[in-house]
């Protein structure tokens, strides 16, 4: 099993292309699919205008994409223009797809995107996954994967490569699961777990949730910290448009930096981490309700009824999530800090008193915080999507595939 | 006047280098230069093996870098090997030089290093910059600089840049003092107060602190975060072996993490922010002594002697960076934790608390915290390889502004 080229992972295509003739074609192919990415559809001139090469030498590029089924030609252009009419050329829509799936502790899920980012399949399997062993959870998720690239070959596409979404830990192998606490599950290598026809890389949900903010968000900039929670919280820092994974792959941790330094203890091992203030159990806990499924969903639901201890409580964790983004905003500077996960529905009650904290603290160092559009979509999303943006990255490697 | 190259801003050479075949020339002339650096003197057949290119191509790319002057042959290699002795290859001794300079609360310091990273001349003026207008401390700087240049181009160098460390915030246009308390400047533009004959650039201390970590410290990891003070604290990140700025040049802004957040008003705004605990003031003040001159000296001078309350006071700053940096950590999991500047000469008395609290903090994610060698030297010898790292970074930059 060969692992994909993964958009942000150390080593990913950039530095593994040398610097020779046969690296300069790779990445001028991947100037060629992402122009067609970003503008298309676009006739090769325009192409060749955009990318600053001959329209010849672009010509050979995308009869190459054509060829492996990367790009496709949409027929003449419109009439009206000086000179021989261009065909215009679109990223195809058949072809590769990425495959994204998702281990939520509460639900398992799957879906296939094609290289416009288009969604062409998916797949959701309810029920809690929490203290299952990861043997019946990978098994199920396997069934999904494959009812989901049956889905997308019925539809003329090729599964590219699989990205896993997982709640916990991921080590910088890429497919082991140093932690999951609330799988509980602990050092466990997803590889040999995988389904075995593909390519598959393993990373944390939140790592996964800020890529798709990045390249799938409204007006995201490239410099920005990605908050979100599902039963902990997760962090993400994008520098420059990649993800800073730290030395092991650990960065992001966001959930256990001390608000209070003599507060409650934390089963990492500190005292008064965020998590314990802002965290799920930590908020219900404070709102006077007991942990059950569907948790989150409660705490909005009785917060829009004008519920005061559920307001109460979230006001609370708005304020411990002010003073711990103000140590991030100061080591970071960040263009945004973004809301994202199931922080996103609970936004209109944390936002103020997270937003107030956060400004007095950085006076003229303030950072604008926002709420994601993609919400708990984000992590399945981001999966499949960093499939599909390897493949964008290195179109000479996916051709190989085939 | 032109900035010169600087080795982390964004824009830099890596990403101006167009992707052409003359594009190709300046990568590899810098790929040649990077490799004689690191492990010269080196034949060009070693060269040629080194990078992976023909050994006719590397002849061309080290005849024009000795042409330049920044190359120089050494004569025949030492007899014994089979077939015609190659000449070994050198970083020229001569040739262009990075001049660097510091704006000190206390004094100015300006350096000029070789491209082979010696200390070929240097000068220092000592006396109190505090609170003194921008003009003349610059007027003054240009003097040392050109005082510099003079006994280096007595040595047959010639300045290829200059690059100036400010105790304070610097904008992203590497000119335009933001803020530096200590000093008392606000948004001063020191680009028309700079020599005009040298292409200039202008950094954060903390910055250059941490770039001469990375470049001249022993064992330094790729991905650290640097600590460093003089009054105020300065932190820097170091991520895959380039400088994290944030979206406006303000990261690495340790000294303002809360640590405490119902503590002591801070003069940024904040409450209860780590420099009101390991500041150079609140330890001054902590140890029952008051601000004066050469007062890093004096803590270190008094804890070593016994003094209980300087060692009372500096184990409680250990306590407060210990709490900050594990939020640090947390976000960034770098590979180690450097103590520079004044905080390297006092590490003695702050790690055994500082690591105490953090490791009991960070279970299983610990980090290793360690002492940088250059101390107080860091920013100056920073500001100066930052150019010498540039001209080693695009050789061919540099060649034509001879």
């Amino acid at each position: 099993m060969t692992a994909p080229l993964h958009e942000a992972r150390p080593g990913g295509p950039g530095s593994r292309v040398p610097d020779t003739q046969q690296g300069m074609r790779r990445r001028n192919l991947a100037r060629v699919m992402h122009t067609v990415s970003a503008e298309g559809p676009l006739s090769r001139a325009a192409v060749a205008s955009r990318i600053g090469l001959t329209r010849a030498a672009v010509s050979t590029l995308v009869d190459e994409l054509i060829r492996s089924g990367l790009l496709e030609e949409l027929g003449p252009e419109r009439p009206g223009r000086v000179g021989r009419p261009g065909s215009a050329l679109a990223v195809s829509g058949r072809g590769p797809a990425g495959i994204g799936a998702e281990i939520g502790v509460d639900h398992l899920a799957v879906c296939a995107v094609d290289l416009r980012g288009e969604i062409r399949a998916r797949a959701v399997r309810h029920g809690t996954n929490r203290g299952r062993p990861p043997q019946p959870v990978l098994g199920e998720l396997t069934a999904l994967v494959r009812q989901v690239v049956a889905a997308a070959d019925g539809e003329g596409l090729w599964p590219a490569g699989l990205a896993v979404a997982v709640p916990g830990l991921v080590a910088s192998d890429a497919r082991t699961v140093v932690r999951a606490p609330n799988l509980d599950w602990h050092d466990v290598d997803l590889g040999p777990l995988l389904p075995s026809e593909l390519p598959s890389t393993v990373d944390n949900e939140a790592n996964f949730g800020s890529l798709a903010e990045l390249w799938l968000g409204d007006d995201t900039p490239r410099d920005f910290l990605h908050v979100s929670a599902e039963i902990g919280i997760g962090g993400a820092v994008v520098v420059d448009g990649r993800l800073l994974r730290g030395t092991r792959g650990f960065a992001g941790e966001l959930g256990h930096v001390p608000v209070r330094p003599e507060g409650p203890r934390c089963a990492c091992g500190g005292r008064g981490c965020l998590e314990q203030y802002a965290g799920e159990e930590a908020v219900l806990r404070a709102a006077g309700l007991s942990p059950g499924e569907h948790r989150v969903e409660l705490l909005a639901e009785r917060a829009a009824q004008g519920d005061q201890d559920v307001r109460h409580a979230l006001r609370g964790a708005g304020t411990a999530l002010g003073i711990a983004l103000t140590g991030a905003v100061n080591l970071l500077d960040p263009g945004a800090v973004v809301l994202g996960g199931a922080l996103a529905g609970l936004a209109p009650w944390l936002l103020p008193s997270l937003e107030r904290e956060l400004a007095r603290r950085t006076a003229g160092r303030a950072c604008a915080v926002t709420v994601s559009r993609l919400g708990s979509e984000g992590p399945l999303l981001g999966a499949a999507h960093s499939v599909v943006r390897a493949v964008l990255d290195d179109p000479a490697g996916v051709a190989g595939q085939r």
